[in-house]
């Protein structure tokens, strides 16, 4: 009993705070219930692999650590199984099942669990699906899983930078530490390759877009390969993003032009030097001539020259290339929204198989809700990749309270009609309705350097959400909230229901109090911190808010049926059909495709400007019910989280005022309507409003 | 039994890793000898308090937390003591004790341990002596200890900016999250806040003197109120480093001239509106006309104008104003050593009594080894604090091991002879040489939001060693390492003894591979990261390195007794007679001022540039010990942070072998000599030096 307190204490001196967030939703710890933990215990008593692959070793490893946190008890480590009541791995390279290299199985046989692949991968992604079985409380008997991923290449694209900062990072600095490397491992690297296998995650990119030459170098090589050393047992494939400058920076050559035939040596070469540290490299990324990074552009030359350059130098390798389509020319006149198709069409299948075209999800920049983006569908002869952002530059950041399951599949699920009704773009991107080898989803990852990896505790859940879609997007919303809630934060019924509803109402709330209505790129110039709707005047005109609201003395709203732009011509006509019509559009989508007058009756039965100041109003009540719906699980979720989302879900609504005072009083100026009653007019001015605003903007 | 088990690995699963070091020196990890811990249990049976001052409180509250986890029970709380055995807290503001108000004493009294003292910090400070009495193994007995600090204003001085990066700093981002203030605090917040107290550390400047004006803001003051508000109870003030330009970038004023009715009218309504957020605000600290910060000298007023209008605004209340004297203007010609020293000069005297200025330990900025400020002695009517760089900018980031606090003493231990033999640095800085009431040691800190606070797990010993040292110079370099050891890495007698080993020589090393024989200044550019002693052309002249060696085909060192500048001069006879003569010239400083030839010999018997090559050789073959050393202690440390220390001394390996080739390879060319036997000449060119540093000035 004496030493039973001793632990206590040490227990609670070790652990100074309750739970800082750092294991992420693979917490392992004992599960209360003792009854189900000696259920649980009787089908977990051994494990036994018929393979030492490092893959099989580590999903082991996991098991053992999993099941010796969450049920007290390690399973024992046997050769073969010889009887009942454990689980069995199973890698079944030439096993007749029609699952794909990465797909698993996870069924009952004989009294025993098993886990068959026909890959290494597989049966770690079956070991964690396992192991999220008993964190989530199902049921182990009579287990008939049949798993696969619905998309090739699951990737986190990281925005990090050499000198260690994250671009549209909110949680702390860059988790890769490149003065330690490549002698210090961070421990940290073991636990971020377990959260992604844990997914079915099995692609990163470990530096910005905006890229940095020093990654080619032999010193960050070096340094890049103890990261893939790491990430591999775990399949992960390690890409790094280039800077198509790189042969004159790093080179010594005059040019970069793709079509000079000492650039493409130098690339070539360059290729077979990474393959000496990292024989298994997943390949390039490359922003090309967007927002003033160098590209083929620069020499007359097209993206397709400059992506077939590299994967010409990646032939003789099994990696390849991921091209960006996030380009746009700063014209006033013109409509950002058509510039990646403008750009691209004349390209489609001109680009090398090994090359994959990744798009964002939107046609302008990652809005909290754009239509999906027109290229899908419209590139029969590309392979065409989706780039989500999972970090939130445009979605609260750090202190709103933001779960973007449903957005990614909003996107996904919306019906591109181009192959017929049904064709959606999740069937775009997982290949299928254009019969691509290849198929790519990524998301820019929102990891940092903080204890608890994302910033907001619930940011974590939109790393959660990206990796559990990319491997199924048919998983719901509702679905994955409450597996993550269930791993992360609590077990309790009650109130995993009241969080996966809080976490299911928090984007609609979201987008109500900032971009009602289908608005968009109103944010804080360059931090993209608070409202600045006011914004006329920018280094671009496309980086100005006038340039998308478009508000008049008529009403607002971006008209591209024709008048101001034909964007939406991009899209099938049945697609066309759905947006085109002003009284038919719906809302959410309205003002990216009509100028609608303020006074303009819509669906709801109140005029553009009453709605747009009922949703801003309503947005900010909604954050005050987040607030108490939180407060009513307190009692069942740690402490230091608690008051960690409590003081956030603060810092939001007075935020969300923030947006809605911004918007309804520079919008009034042009609607020159007075706040609609019952709705109580903001106490401030529009100038209080911007002065707010302008403190961000001070150095 | 079972129980036990459970516990077990609950602790194991909850802690993921061994020891993140987030808990820095406070631990109180279980003490592993029974017998000492109940013998320290006799003693600690009960908490008695004569006050429930905020103050007090967190003192309990510490001596709880500290004696629970180190001794595995916690003592009762009490009102008054009835009985021997316990721990007396008193605060005796009318006690006729002879100590200042910060003071304690820490006695032994019918049985009990009392901790007394004048003021509530006392009394906190007394209670964390008392815990690092237990976690160093001192013994409790007729204990009759008197302890006050020689320094009034123990401050940290935090470069962290709005953004949330941290110039100078390799821990990570910002550890004060704005955007999540006032509504989250960050329990980090607390722990720091202990941490210092722990020191008797009682001022912090949140951000950086390269100052935005968004912190005088009322978003932001609130903002601010909310850390001071965690920080008070503490005994910690805050300050807030502020933009000389903030009349008009925040109030609107056409000029920001100090002697403008309206400027100083800002200042004071400005100061009162930060009172009424932070009653006790400590004050501000000004960083003016300093590489491009903005100052009195845009409107042709002397600093004492501007700093004697902050003084005025603070009239009515407690605070104060700290005025960095770290100037120097962009003159080639020049001499950057006499800057500070020419433009304070003519102002001595005239500084308002409510003014410190802020003098860095050396005349350039924080180099590895400098001769201290020659302003410190030649200011004996005015307050003169001393600023410390305890972020590792020069000293080797956080890739090089180096303890500093033998840099700290060396310089507080050099005798400027001002006032007669034996006016050292330190009675300049704790007021005592010249009777000033105030006085002030600031370090500018090396936490960040890292786990373990400060990169390098033995960065976190030159937090501790600053504030000790502020608390108490003349503690020994010896003292404070095994202090912290002891309460961070190990009780093991043998590993102790071992690591303090390391840290001693960790500094000599350190300036033997990089800056040897009073060489200085020869870092890479701008990042400060590696070596780049062939720099010739920067911003300014004297952000080159080659202002700084000044070596030539003669020789090499920069002659500062006449010749080239005559900043000797401004030393006392006697510091010029012990550094003007090369003969005698300590060969530590020698080429700070003197341009010695290359074939010179030197009192070692080898000539300059032998000695430079040996010096330079020798560093890295000491670095090889320090392995060897660390290796040794592998059984007695904690697994993680072994592995982490282990792999850094690896980096640092190799960095000082890039620092040696670098600079014996450079200085070769102006010697033209050869690497003198048996030393073994570097295996690669200079030019594969120089492009090693180029790598990191690659965007």
């Amino acid at each position: 009993m004496k030493k039973y307190l001793f632990l206590y204490l040490l227990l609670s001196s070790v652990c100074a705070f309750a739970d800082d967030g750092s294991r992420l939703w693979l917490k392992y710890d004992l599960l209360a219930d003792v009854q189900q933990r000696d259920t649980y215990l009787k089908s977990t008593q051994f494990v036994a692999a018929n393979s030492s692959h490092p893959t099989i070793k580590v999903a082991v490893q996991e098991l053992e650590m999993g099941l010796k946190g969450l049920l007290g008890k390690a399973p024992v480590l046997v050769q073969t199984a010889t009887k009942s009541g454990g689980i069995i791995l199973n890698v079944a390279p030439n096993s007749p099942s029609t699952l794909p290299q990465d797909g698993f199985e996870l069924f009952s046989e004989k009294g025993n669990i098993v886990i068959s692949s026909k890959s290494e991968a597989g049966v770690l992604y079956g070991a964690f699906e396992l192991l999220r079985y008993l964190q989530t409380g199902k049921s182990l008997t009579n287990l008939s899983v049949k798993s696969s991923p619905k998309i090739k290449l699951r990737m986190l694209n990281h925005w990090d930078n050499a000198n260690g900062t994250v671009e549209r990072g909110y949680a702390g600095s860059s988790m890769w530490k490149w003065t330690e490397l490549p002698f210090r491992i961070d421990p940290r690297y073991i636990t971020y390759a377990r959260a992604n296998a844990s997914l079915g995650i099995n692609a990163t990119s470990i530096n910005n877009v905006n890229a940095s030459s020093r990654f080619l170098t032999e010193e960050y090589l070096e340094k890049i390969k103890a990261v893939a050393d790491v990430l591999r047992p775990y399949g992960i494939k390690v890409f790094i993003s280039v800077n198509f400058r790189s042969p004159r920076t790093l080179g010594g050559l005059k040019t970069s032009d793709p079509l000079d035939p000492e650039v493409r040596k130098w690339w070539n070469e360059k290729t077979k030097e990474i393959h000496r540290y990292i024989p298994d490299f997943g390949g390039y990324l490359v922003k090309a001539n967007s927002e003033g990074e160098p590209g083929p552009q620069d020499y007359g030359r097209t993206h397709a020259d400059g992506a077939n350059m590299l994967a010409e130098a990646m032939r003789p390798f099994s990696g390849i290339v991921i091209w960006r389509a996030f380009v746009y020319n700063a014209d006033p006149k013109g409509d950002r929204f058509k510039e990646g198709y403008a750009q691209f069409k004349p390209l489609d299948g001109i680009f090398d198989p090994k090359v994959i075209v990744q798009v964002k999800n939107g046609p302008i920049d990652f809005m909290p809700r754009e239509p999906f983006h027109p290229m899908f569908g419209a590139f029969p002869k590309t392979t065409l990749g989706m780039e989500f952002q999972i970090t939130q530059e445009y979605l609260g950041q750090s202190t709103h309270l933001t779960y973007l399951a449903p957005m990614f599949k909003e996107c996904l699920d919306t019906d591109t009609y181009v192959k017929g009704k049904g064709t959606t773009v999740a069937k775009i991107v997982d290949g299928s309705a254009e019969n691509h080898p290849l198929s790519l989803m990524a998301g820019v990852a929102n990891t940092g350097s903080d204890a608890n990896w994302c910033g907001h505790p619930f940011n974590q859940s939109n790393w959660y959400a990206f990796g559990r879609l990319a491997w199924d997007y048919t998983l719901s919303s509702e679905q994955i909230a409450t597996e993550w809630t269930r791993m992360t934060l609590t077990q309790k019924p009650q109130s995993v229901q009241k969080i996966t509803d809080i976490m299911l109402n928090s984007h609609p709330i979201y987008v109500s109090y900032t971009y009602p209505l289908g608005t968009s790129h109103m944010m804080g110039e360059g931090h993209h911190y608070g409202p600045e709707p006011w914004l006329t005047k920018a280094a671009r005109p496309d980086w100005t808010s006038i340039y998308y609201h478009r508000a008049d003395s008529i009403g607002l709203g971006f008209d591209r049926t024709g008048k101001v732009s034909n964007a939406l011509q991009l899209y099938s006509p049945e697609v066309q059909q759905l947006w085109g019509n002003a009284e038919k559009c719906p809302l959410d989508y309205l003002l990216w495709f009509h100028h609608v007058p303020w006074t303009q009756k819509l669906s709801t039965g109140r005029s553009l400007w009453d709605e747009l100041c009922h949703r801003y109003y309503d947005g900010v009540g909604q954050v005050g019910k987040l607030q108490s719906a939180w407060e009513s699980v307190k009692s069942d979720v740690d402490k230091e989280t608690f008051e960690d989302v409590k003081g956030r879900l603060k810092i939001q609504e007075k935020e969300a005022l923030w947006w809605r005072d911004a918007c309804v009083l520079y919008f009034g100026e042009f609607s020159k309507l007075p706040i609609p009653k019952p709705l109580v007019p903001p106490t401030r001015t529009l100038d209080d409003v911007k002065k707010l605003t302008e403190i961000y903007h001070l150095r």
